[in-house]
């Protein structure tokens, strides 16, 4: 069984892949930028997007794409009580999302009447490394309670991302946390990342991760 | 390809039956008890597997497996470090345990000297749930910082384990965390199953939760 496995993914895969493509030509014909939020359970994807809503809704139409493996609407509600369009995606008990059903969430937005849609993936460090959505850019939400050593211990997600985001930056001072060795470990796997300590619970750092995105929204349709 | 891919996943999932049963089997053969730890990343696994064995020791011959998605004996040689035997598995970026990797790490262990196995499964709260491993408990530590709502969010994982562990307690007064609203989820998906609140950095709680284990692993041996 293993020698079949192998092809099996493979071929999984490149259907994701022709999908993701898809998927990227919907949203440059719409002139829609789509960005992937990758992280652990509880390390404040949600609470990110929400803190990014409030500080590019005024000049930007943003939409929301939700991950869960259950059928719970708790953070597609948020988002609709942030004034924003939502899609929730339910895997059915799958560990991250893929190209397809981001596509089919897309018939249920107004991707014209759109500037950014944020996907937020299933919560999990190694599943949603794999499957290319076909957004344009991608990024991890990591956060200070979970330790510093988790780029070492999940490399497969920090690769390949466009920023990495370390929430929850008030607990500094109540968990052990080194964030250079943290630092370190992401700058190995990605020199040069674009790199943002946040705090969703008291804004720090809200600001400066909003002027990096709105420059990508308007890079892309510049 | 989405109806050649069920049939798949149910001989895989078959076939890992299988392959607990023969851990089960040669656990009971040793007289040891083995309990699989999950977790999303960051919860405090490790740090709970340091604190049972700090608890236990004196009484009892403990061995750990580390299941790991990269080469990185980061924890093993934590557990090593506190004086017990352990076997590191890198699931070559897998987001989970199974039985057969398992049963391969058995062969460097010496199962007769143990009293008892602790399996710390990869940090994830969707794939571990699937894969039977053929040992007497599953648990789930949670943690503070990860936000109340989890049980709602990935409840699969929660679902027939024996016991559930809420860790960094001390960071309540940090975080919005609804204690009630927690316990409320674990209850709906596991009606009355065995509870504790500790913080790995304080100690609190440590006691009740060895109080627990040492039960588990009496019984078994009686």
């Amino acid at each position: 069984m293993p020698s079949a496995h192998v092809p099996i993914v493979e071929r999984i895969l490149s259907a994701n892949d022709r999908l993701a493509e898809q998927n990227r030509s919907l949203l440059d014909s719409a002139g829609v930028f789509a960005l992937n939020i990758m992280a652990s359970p509880g390390a404040g994807k949600t609470s990110t997007i929400l803190e990014t809503i409030r500080a590019l809704s005024p000049n930007f139409k943003i939409g929301v794409v939700e991950g869960d493996t259950a059928p719970v609407t708790i953070d597609a509600d948020k988002m609709v009580a942030a004034g924003v369009p939502a899609v929730q995606i339910n895997t059915g008990g799958g560990c991250h999302l893929d190209a397809g059903m981001l596509g089919n969430a897309f018939s249920q937005l107004d991707l014209q009447n759109l500037d950014l849609l944020i996907v937020e993936n299933v919560g999990n460090l190694v599943c949603p490394a794999t499957f290319n959505l076909g957004v344009h850019s991608s990024i991890v939400v990591a956060s200070v309670p979970e330790g510093d050593d988790k780029p070492y211990k999940y490399p497969k997600i920090y690769r390949g991302i466009d920023a990495l985001i370390l929430n929850k930056i008030d607990l500094l001072p109540y968990v052990p946390f080194n964030p250079d060795y943290f630092r370190q470990g992401i700058e190995l796997l990605n020199p040069g990342v674009s790199f943002f300590r946040i705090s969703c619970r008291t804004g720090e750092g809200i600001d400066d991760w909003a002027v990096w995105l709105r420059a990508q929204i308007q890079s892309r349709k510049g």
